[in-house]
């Protein structure tokens, strides 16, 4: 049996057929939110609420609460660092700790901002639970199985996207994803989460988090370990004062914004679990889309791009609207 | 006489040999920033008064003031505009409009809201100066001489750097500039400014101005045009609460935030004039930077991406010091 790749081949977008053949003149083209709007419900996949980690910051100066909700990637990537997440706020490691960096067009960062002990006249940072593993550098990418290059390469190699970054990029499960024809990796898009580490690359936990609130850093992409995207309330990162200290850390420590706790969807209430869905990146609505994300054709442009990079292709992702 | 390219081809970048072939190993390369920050005061072009737009927005909740710094595209790049936007500065048109738009990961936009006037009922604007211009859609891209052509084709026929957009991507004049070798244009890269429009593509004045805030929406090239950047007060932009209307539109008017003046620096008292310069894109600084952002090798990164896309390398831009 051939094992099943979930997976759409993105040079099938721009190979695509005019959708209309026979009034191309007359034919209206719809935006790639109408096309998202008119999918079949069978095209979006729900994401399991145990997928999910809630994070619920202080409530703004106007007593609003802020909520973002970030997507974990599912296997094979990052699972290493996705164990840890999971243990770390099954701990409740969090609470309690700070978004303590904004550097502009960069990113936002949270964790412990450490606690400057007058006593000892040192930095003291909060225990981590002891069962963390501590995750080897070769998790970075992973290893391509020789089925898994036949298939990319027959489906990619008329038209691959124009990638200055990889070979191969793609879409798996839902998520971007680049690959050098022989190992793949999640890529760093707007809104991406990654993993904050020190030098050696072997040092990043999971404790420490960030989110791209800029162009996508791709140089980063096998480099520090992509773990989730932000799926709901990124405006609550992307909007924060920038920091005025180095690497945007906040120089004032009043400035940090306090964390009330992080935990994972399915350990909420049931009612209080969030319910999401994306947009099957093999349902013909997400080429469809695509299709138009690189080549719009809606009434506003007058040049389609005839291409897109594959962080200006963000896979649509809902709240389930329970009735 | 040979004509004279201002232009930093960029697939001289990737060809570029490492730093030190004798000792490869011990060598400890240095950052991208570190390149810069070693950059003899030769390689730096310093940036007319006159080629400056001052935007004041009012003082922030702490009273704070808000000062965003643009500069505008030279030549021949989108002139038809950059002209009108100088004609609205000298009328003072922006003063007393406002900043009305903020959708995350895409665009902060200004202008004239307009008043809704009680008795006819109607929203009314204000009058554009009447020596503005209407630049036909032609101005979205510049022809290309063949004598050009030859020279890019010559520079960047071997490595073009990979562009989901665009045959070519360069640096002209210190701008990141795409060409599909027969015309060129400027490119909507983080911080770029371009003109908001209605559907017709001959309908932006200028009065109407954006900045992208997220990563680079590359489809609207030749669609809007670029005329300048944010070169200071990005983060007083970007960081403003994203706008709960359609489009990221702020749907309640109080929200907007005041304008007080746009100027063109030259027009500024002296001792108010801001003073700044970029990083030339043909010195040999330029080279080593780019390479270094293509190719991260200072002691943080495992695996140097082997590219970059050109958004991703920001042209270097500073306050010109004063003693």
């Amino acid at each position: 049996m051939k094992k099943k790749i979930l997976m759409a081949p993105f040079a099938a977008l721009l190979a695509l057929a005019p959708l209309s053949a026979q009034e191309p003149e007359k034919k209206e083209y719809p935006s790639p939110n109408a096309i998202v709007d008119a999918a079949p419900a069978d095209d979006w996949t729900s994401i399991a609420a145990s997928d999910l980690l809630v994070m619920d910051l202080a409530s703004d100066a106007k007593g609003e609460a802020r909520r973002v909700i970030i997507q974990l990637i599912p296997p094979p990537f990052s699972q290493g660092w996705v164990g840890n997440i999971r243990k770390l706020a099954a701990a409740k490691f969090w609470d309690g700790t700070s978004i303590n960096r904004v550097q502009d067009n960069y990113v936002v960062q949270w964790g412990d901002a450490g606690y400057d002990n007058p006593e000892s006249g040192e930095t003291e940072q909060k225990a981590l639970p002891d069962d963390l593993v501590e995750v080897p550098e070769s998790e970075y990418d992973v290893h391509m199985h020789m089925e898994e290059k036949i298939h990319l390469s027959h489906n990619l190699q008329l038209e691959s996207p124009a990638d200055a970054y990889a070979s191969w990029g793609y879409f798996d499960q839902g998520w971007p994803i680049a690959s050098d024809t022989v190992s793949k990796w999640p890529v760093h898009c707007y809104g991406a989460v990654g993993v904050g580490r020190n030098l050696s690359p072997d040092t990043g936990s999971g404790a420490e988090l960030y989110t791209v609130i800029g162009h996508a850093p791709r140089h980063l992409d096998r480099n520090i370990a992509v773990v989730g995207r932000i799926i709901e309330g990124m405006e609550h990162l992307s909007s924060l004062p920038r920091g005025k200290g180095q690497l945007g850390f906040y120089a004032d420590a009043s400035k940090r914004v306090p964390i009330q706790s992080i935990r994972i969807g399915s350990n909420l209430p049931p009612e209080d679990q969030p319910k999401f869905e994306y947009l099957s990146t093999v349902s013909g609505t997400f080429f469809e889309y695509a299709d138009a994300r690189a080549n719009r054709r809606d009434p506003f442009f007058i040049k389609p791009a005839g291409g897109a990079d594959i962080c200006n292709i963000p896979v649509p992702v809902r709240r389930v609207m329970t009735k």
